[in-house]
């Protein structure tokens, strides 16, 4: 590739960058016009979409809701694509504009969460759930909790950005993002080869933020034809991991939560009541 | 740009890849060779180097001493220029291989943490400090504390690789990278107008994790001439911020440690004892 580009002293915006996500992507924060979040009847307010973000904090509700737990919610869809993250109701909840985040009904005043990990980590701690109580495990957890924060932009906003959503194809970074996601992968399935789970014999909140970017690709459900590109039978143990945790129910309701795309019968745009998901499927009976 | 590059249907490594960092990108993780990491008299050691993300650490550990809390520590140098980041006795306490990581002798085993944030909440919570005590407080400073470890993968893996250490200038992901972090300054900056310290009045881990990156970018100290190319008079109230912080004496001593680079009077390559510090200080004035 030849290359003559030489930025400039000091960057301006040029017009729309991004791809896919073009429409979206601004060098400035805040809240682009007004409009109120809805409220529900629970506790838990929730406004997400089901990217593996999203799923991280509805697998651990459902999750939570299954163990008995009274971590009941409302799930109301933020559509990306339309900007939702930018009305003035979401933006109080979130000033940096991305999903998922959490109001916490049960706090006087309302608390808010954003960043999946740190919802992880509050609704871990407020159920006493899926984070272990000795020391070492509960370090642990943190620890690969964290790496996956840290991790996951290069899988997101590196890999699948150029690979699958960018505007052309440019060889150095999807190069660059390739080899770091395959090391990432690598890492996860040494460790699942001596681990039933990541952070040890306990399933937590760990798995929960590892499972929908890295268990979405070995199993094919992202970025179009990445699992070849990436040689994902390359991670057996990351599949075998995979596999335990999909045949999870709670794991199925939870990523059908405030999902918009893929078979319709799979879809629950909001979700208000357990009962939600039973409707669902009823849909899906009577349309067969 | 003409852009003729279809990639393969499988990937598959062609070479060195990553520019300044090319030695070091694998697409495997583990041990590389075997070698025992140093131990010395402190409970707590410290495997690092003075990278914003090593320098969050070496910041809170200062700051612990100069609060009177018992941290000492050893930080010990890994060169990842050279590699040991991949000896056998480095993965042992992060498998990621990476920096910073923290091996702690006062548990029996010792535990290991590793990822930055998560080191920082570890100690936060070993010593009572520097994380609020009321629920609203720690929540926040978490969602904070978990949106630089989203955020900065876009600062470093990003934006400084693809302007600063990338073998080409490509003009498509530094345009992609600079908006989204000039998005995440003018957030903070936002933030930073209405509150003394991140998460609130407090000075906090949040602060202690965006600091290095943030603060460094609007002082001039990262990426060569990127400030101006971020144009980060933008950002006052971060530039008021990063003085704030940068007038503590603890943070001015976190800095320094295992610093490789740079006036050598600002260099503490390894750190044993609290008097280095002075040792380095009577080097330099004897010097002058």
């Amino acid at each position: 590739m030849t290359d003559s580009y030489t930025p400039p002293k000091v960057w301006t915006q040029k017009g729309a960058n991004g791809g896919r996500f073009a429409n979206i992507n601004k060098p400035t924060s805040g809240a682009q016009y007004d409009r109120d979040r809805p409220v529900g009847k629970h506790p838990l307010q929730l406004y997400s979409l089901a990217t593996p973000n999203g799923q991280k904090v509805t697998i651990l509700l459902e999750e939570l809701l299954a163990a008995g737990h009274d971590a009941e919610y409302d799930a109301w869809l933020i559509n990306i694509g339309e900007g939702d993250q930018f009305a003035s109701g979401f933006v109080e909840v979130n000033p940096n504009s991305k999903i998922p985040a959490l109001m916490d009904h049960t706090a006087n005043p309302p608390q808010r969460v954003f960043e999946s990990g740190s919802i992880l980590l509050y609704l871990a701690e407020k159920y006493g759930a899926f984070l272990p109580k000795d020391p070492a495990g509960r370090t642990e957890t943190l620890n690969w909790l964290f790496w996956q924060m840290g991790s996951g932009p290069y899988v997101g906003g590196g890999f699948g950005h150029f690979y699958a959503y960018a505007p052309e194809k440019l060889e150095y970074p999807i190069d660059r993002f390739t080899m770091e996601v395959k090391r990432q992968l690598h890492l996860l399935d040494q460790r699942l080869a001596e681990n039933r789970f990541v952070a040890g014999e306990e399933y937590t909140i760990a798995d929960m933020a590892i499972w929908p970017w890295y268990g979405g690709l070995v199993a094919g459900r992202m970025y179009g034809d990445a699992a070849t590109f990436l040689d994902v039978e390359s991670y057996p143990n990351v599949k075998r991991w995979h596999d335990e945790i999909m045949a999870r129910p709670a794991v199925r309701r939870g990523i059908m939560v405030n999902k918009t795309s893929g078979d319709p019968s799979q879809q629950l745009h909001e979700r208000h009541d357990a009962s939600d998901f039973e409707t669902r499927t009823q849909d899906k009976l009577s349309a067969e």
